[in-house]
């Protein structure tokens, strides 16, 4: 645990990366299968996680992002992407997943499919997002994490035009929107906000024992 | 970092806890020194962790969860609660934190101050509260992978009714609501889901690399 702590006092919002270190293939597999193993609820994981590497779009995306180096220099850009909307077949397609990973007949988990479609089918479409993009932002405190762990920078990023990154990224037809991103790598060592002392609120103020 | 991944392989949303075994001090302040680093927009961090040990009132909030036992069973039940709104005051302490953790006069940071509050203070209430939400989740998402590294186990839980909740803790004069819960512990013997296989979607149907 010790280690985990130092890790989350070790990362920062990297505002510089060193354009030259990539990541390897090796660490990168692992970042994105600790970012899968995230929990979402019912485990529906109702989001897709896009990975950039291509340097084109980075570059059309750019100046939907304010003009940040972050999207260009970083080693990649993660997307975090929440559907929009969604039917029965989220939760069907979840059930056969379940079925085959437990080996057992998906008649016999009717009755949970039930449950869930009748607390999720009922939303609208701005609940469904709003629900959705709530399990994309648990993905990303685990892959903020999980990078730390790597030693691996982040950048985690609000400030950009989601339509913009939707109509560049194809998402519209996907019912899918960019919702939030994660700029990885490695930091510069140019960057001098890694000097700055982490600001948190204290203890005080953040939790309260009841 | 296989650590971090075997941990992730350890966790489950844990159904029946052991009431009889609790946290120790020393590690439920780790889990919350660890939840307390995570990242937030701006390093706002719009949100307040309640951590309920007090069974009389975990008692109380049960029945608004549709009586899951987790509520009253685990160790502890941690309520995380976002700020339904909020005004300059959320810059203007967290700039006030900023002076004082590195020793700068809050004079130069006034640019920075007026950029947030111009991309924060337009929104609606309703848009506050969804992007104070989505700050909670990213605590949410490192809070359940700094236990599985102290081998606490959780269960995140969204199915509760916020405005029960909300009412017998005490949020609503304070602006708060409790957004999502994780009950944290020890898994029970008899919780026959963690022999359950992880399900997961596949990296074709998760990942997509550009």
């Amino acid at each position: 645990m010790s280690n985990y702590i130092d890790n989350l006092n070790w990362r920062y919002a990297t505002k510089k990366f060193d354009s030259t270190k990539k990541i390897s293939e090796d660490d990168l597999s692992k970042l994105l299968e600790a970012t899968s193993l995230s929990a979402s609820s019912y485990g529906l994981q109702p989001y897709k996680i896009l990975v950039l590497k291509d340097d084109d779009i980075r570059a059309k995306l750019k100046p939907a992002a304010w003009g940040q180096s972050q999207i260009t220099e970083a080693s990649h850009l993660i997307v975090l992407a929440n559907q929009t909307t969604f039917g029965d077949e989220l939760v069907d397609d979840y059930l056969t997943n379940v079925s085959e990973t437990r080996g057992i007949p998906v008649e016999g988990l009717k009755a949970y499919a039930d449950l869930m479609k009748a607390n999720l089918m009922p939303l609208t479409d701005e609940q469904k997002a709003a629900w959705t993009a709530k399990q994309a932002y648990i993905a990303l405190g685990n892959l903020l994490s999980a990078a730390a762990d790597l030693k691996i920078d982040t950048c985690p990023m609000e400030g950009f035009d989601s339509a913009q990154f939707n109509e560049i990224l194809g998402l519209d037809d996907k019912n899918l929107n960019a919702v939030v991103l994660a700029a990885v790598g490695y930091r510069s060592e140019e960057d001098q906000t890694q000097h700055y002392k982490k600001v948190r609120k204290s203890t005080e103020n953040l939790i309260t024992i009841i």
